[in-house]
């Protein structure tokens, strides 16, 4: 239980802080299948290398680092060995996070809980440990939709969560489809989707993750125990117009679309406050977006979010209600459409109650919490036992680069993350 | 007074309309010093070459294309002439518009005033007429400011109206400064500015436009010859918050700009309707532009237009006074600042009365009407006589790959170029 970062934690940081950053604003543009991502790929597989991990890139582009149990015939990569004991399966301990980032993304937002995988590994090696069950670290991929839109996107691929097809089609900002941005990066897109084989391997999914509000920060507390997800979904919103002139086009004779979209802003804010919610319209467009020409077309995207189902249904209503009254009133075609929902999770029970045992064993206080944002660990909740520790976030910003936790805090979540390990593996 | 298209005329729309057309809309992308621009720029001095034109690039880049007098001794390109009478100085009619568009712009808005000028010239020549003033066909430059925000921006230099130094250091949307744009389209940007030479040989510009508005369709009239042009400022709205979390952050936490920037679009609606002016915001960008994310920056251009410069202020102020408002109730840092300002131009009466004559003279009704968008001959008119004539635009839609003319009244519009030209140019 350290305090202060080792010089290994040190190191981890030191090589990855540098990848995908953006020199003006100091956040990161870590989206899936760029260099940058291909650069953070690299440094999961030396950060395994250093450590003696057998690396192993799954179907669907999702990283993972193993130490295996000694002498337990474990399979190589690419197939189960000639010989030996059969591998032992369903009993792994896999932990982890992701390396992707949103755009202009804090450094914490899933790079801590790889990292503090691999500096918690150092930690039960320093400390003489050896695991009775494997132990892999995780990193998944897509896991903000930063780049095709669809959060957790390796996690649903790997879970059976998400269509195959659906997902090669999936287009970035420019029309490039995950197929063929897999495929540039040499990973064959054919093969993506439900992977029995791993899921079979796996026996429960501790994910740890800078906490991204100020609920620890309020509780005085370093680090926290999630009890579930809130509901999640995801909406674009057209709203097609006609393009006019700026000076000579009469306001009565316009159909402008920036009208209803602005009405649909301030009701999105105005049903989320009314019902303890999370509404954001955080990505809009506007086509031709010409300065002195009233717009043909806004795209928005909604995000709303909420304790629970009907909440998060209740909220979206309202919302929608605006946005379609103030279309017809504009002359507007409003175009909606959900882009992704995840239902509520509720972390496993027992796997959250030993986690607060093996803490307290080392004196760790970790409050129980919900978090409104999603994550791989949610999206796996399905197939298997998972649970998170966050770590506090003094001043609760996240998806900003001035999203920041304290060295002392990551080092405790390093610590803790190895007795949960440990307690797990043994 | 052909009620339908010559074969010249429907030969030079032919050459011109595939340029810088976007295939999926149908809509213009004809930046000034783009590879768009560069093959309107061609096809201007092709259109002139057929015509025994002698051509210009001036030092702003504006193209002319110039039927001397016989004998006349006009100067050749690049300097007086070595011998012969001097130059006929301050007494050419000029005509024309622009060829470049705002992005997605219709076909007709600029164009229609260059082609009506050949077109009109093959008209006189048909008809044997000898010019006994010089007439100047010009194409402008940036008349939109589509590319670096400067509307009129050809004219403005021309005319003395903007500061070159400045001009040269406009930016497009990727950094590119009108010097580096000019210089690699083969332009020195070292001799933009005043040019008192060119203005010297000019005694008057008419320039003809398709109507933006309605009003000669509501009027039931084919033509019409501008009185004046509103007041027209440009302002850039940076609202600055703080990226956040969407599903985390708590709304109150929360330093949102899109909150205000909706506010603000809003308010710029309702203070225009109140007093009869225009407000617009067709242009706006949300950075990161996350669709998980509260964005950091919303960015906006705000048009507005009104009647008199009196009551464009109290229009803007109270656009401001929401925007500041809501700006400080979410935490959020306004700047704002005027990009452009445009003060009414009332066109030279003398000048319009002698169209309304000339046009009387060949069966043409024209009613005068004011118009809120700015033009070329705006620029113009602080320095030289300057009018308008409009052809009527059946939907009033400009700005959009739907504006539209009709073919009668465009070839009505060219036969009234055509009677002022040859009764201005006798």
């Amino acid at each position: 239980m350290s305090p202060s970062p080792t010089p290994a934690y040190r190191s981890l940081w030191d090589s990855l802080l540098p990848i995908g950053r953006d020199p003006g604003t100091g956040g990161y543009r870590r989206f899936s299948w760029t260099p940058a991502d291909l650069d953070c790929r690299a440094w999961f597989e030396a950060a395994a290398r250093d450590r003696q991990l057998r690396t192993e890139r799954d179907r669907n582009g999702n990283l993972w680092a193993w130490w295996d149990v000694p002498g337990s015939g474990k399979p190589p990569p690419g197939g189960p060995p000639p010989g030996g004991a059969p591998p032992r399966v369903g009993t792994a301990v896999a932990t982890g996070s992701h390396l992707d980032s949103v755009p202009d993304g804090g450094a914490y937002d899933g790079p801590l809980g790889v990292l503090a995988a691999f500096a918690a590994i150092d930690e039960l090696r320093g400390e003489g440990f050896t695991p009775s069950r494997p132990i892999a670290v995780a990193a998944f991929t897509e896991e903000e939709g930063g780049r095709f839109g669809v959060a957790c996107l390796g996690s649903r691929l790997l879970a059976g969560a998400i269509d195959p097809d659906t997902a090669r089609e999936l287009q970035d900002g420019d029309g490039i489809t995950l197929a063929g941005a897999m495929r540039a990066a040499g990973q064959d897109p054919g093969l993506i989707g439900r992977d029995e084989d791993l899921i079979a391997r796996l026996g429960c999914y501790v994910e740890l993750h800078i906490e991204q509000g100020r609920a620890l920060a309020d509780l005085d507390a370093t680090l926290g125990i999630a009890d579930g997800i809130w509901p999640h979904g995801r909406w674009r919103l057209d709203f097609a117009g006609q393009a006019d002139h700026a000076g000579t086009a009469a306001l009565a004779d316009r159909r402008d679309p920036m009208i209803p979209y602005a009405a649909t802003v301030l009701a999105a804010r105005q049903a989320a406050a009314e019902r303890g919610a999370r509404a954001t319209i955080g990505k809009v467009t506007a086509e031709p977006g010409a300065a002195n020409a009233v717009c043909s077309e806004v795209r928005a995207w909604l995000d709303v979010r909420a304790a629970d189902g009907r909440t998060l249904e209740d909220t979206v209503d309202q919302i929608l209600g605006v946005a379609g009254q103030e279309s017809d009133a504009n002359r507007v075609a409003l175009a909606s459409r959900q882009e992704s929902f995840s239902p509520e999770v509720e972390f496993d029970v027992p796997l959250a109650g030993r986690l607060a045992g093996a803490l307290a064993a080392r004196g760790f206080e970790a409050p129980s919490l919900p978090t409104g944002a999603g994550h791989d660990a949610g999206v796996l909740a399905a197939r298997l036992p998972t649970a998170m520790l966050f770590v506090r976030n003094p001043t609760g910003v996240s998806h900003s680069p001035a999203e920041h936790a304290e060295d002392a805090d990551c080092a405790a979540g390093v610590a803790a993350l190895a007795a949960v390990l440990r307690d797990l593996a043994s």
